[in-house]
């Protein structure tokens, strides 16, 4: 059903020291940045060849990533497999009865497709599909 | 620095009702399996293409996963990156000044050699090197 692991998501409390800091220890570049207005987060990716690290802020604490923060602090918020066909990985995960937090496809990243299967379904882990842009 | 994300350890608190969720939910197949008998665990690692997802169960609450579990609950653990010279990353980030768990690799699953960055270098990631044994 996955190709690879696409990304990590990390919750951050700022994008700009969250860069600098894996910019100066890993030379890890950015490749995308973005507002998620209605999210009320900001997110940037960093390359590591076919895969990459999301990193996430938020603007407000009252937000997914503000209240993962004071809970957890900064660290691992989301693990996301890169899939080919996200209709049919969702179809399939339907059939074997995996909880879903998105019924269907919504927006991600650079016109990405996402959808995000429950932690209950995981053991825990929020894990999220992801099918790229086509070229 | 890093070629890719090589997997993503995951903390639970048993490996086989873990590997039947992953194998259920989405088919993940498990490439290896191994007793860590120093640390007091047993790890898994199940397949994504050229990426793993790597499963860690304690043996007892008296390690680093049975802490974390404690403390925790399950979820995501660390993130490892794949480097193909271990030891000419781990010079390049002495250079840079990162604070190392490990300052010479280690033995890893599968023959690899390994070490880990201190998370207060990363914002709170726990973050591995991996080199993968050569063919």
């Amino acid at each position: 059903m996955f190709d690879r692991i696409d990304h990590v998501g990390i919750a951050v409390a700022e994008i700009d020291s969250a860069l600098a800091l894996y910019g100066d220890s890993f030379g890890m570049e950015l490749v995308h940045r973005e507002v998620l207005a209605e999210h009320g987060i900001e997110a940037a990716l960093l390359e590591a060849g076919e895969t990459h690290v999301e990193l996430l802020a938020p603007f407000s604490a009252d937000n997914d990533i503000g209240r993962f923060l004071a809970s957890r602090g900064p660290g691992l918020h989301h693990i996301a497999y890169g899939v080919s066909d996200i209709d049919a990985a969702l179809a399939e995960l339907r059939e074997r009865e995996v909880q879903l937090i998105d019924e269907e496809p919504r927006a991600g990243l650079r016109s990405s497709r996402i959808a995000f299967v429950h932690p209950r379904a995981t053991g825990g882990v929020l894990t999220e599909l992801v099918e790229a842009a086509r070229a």
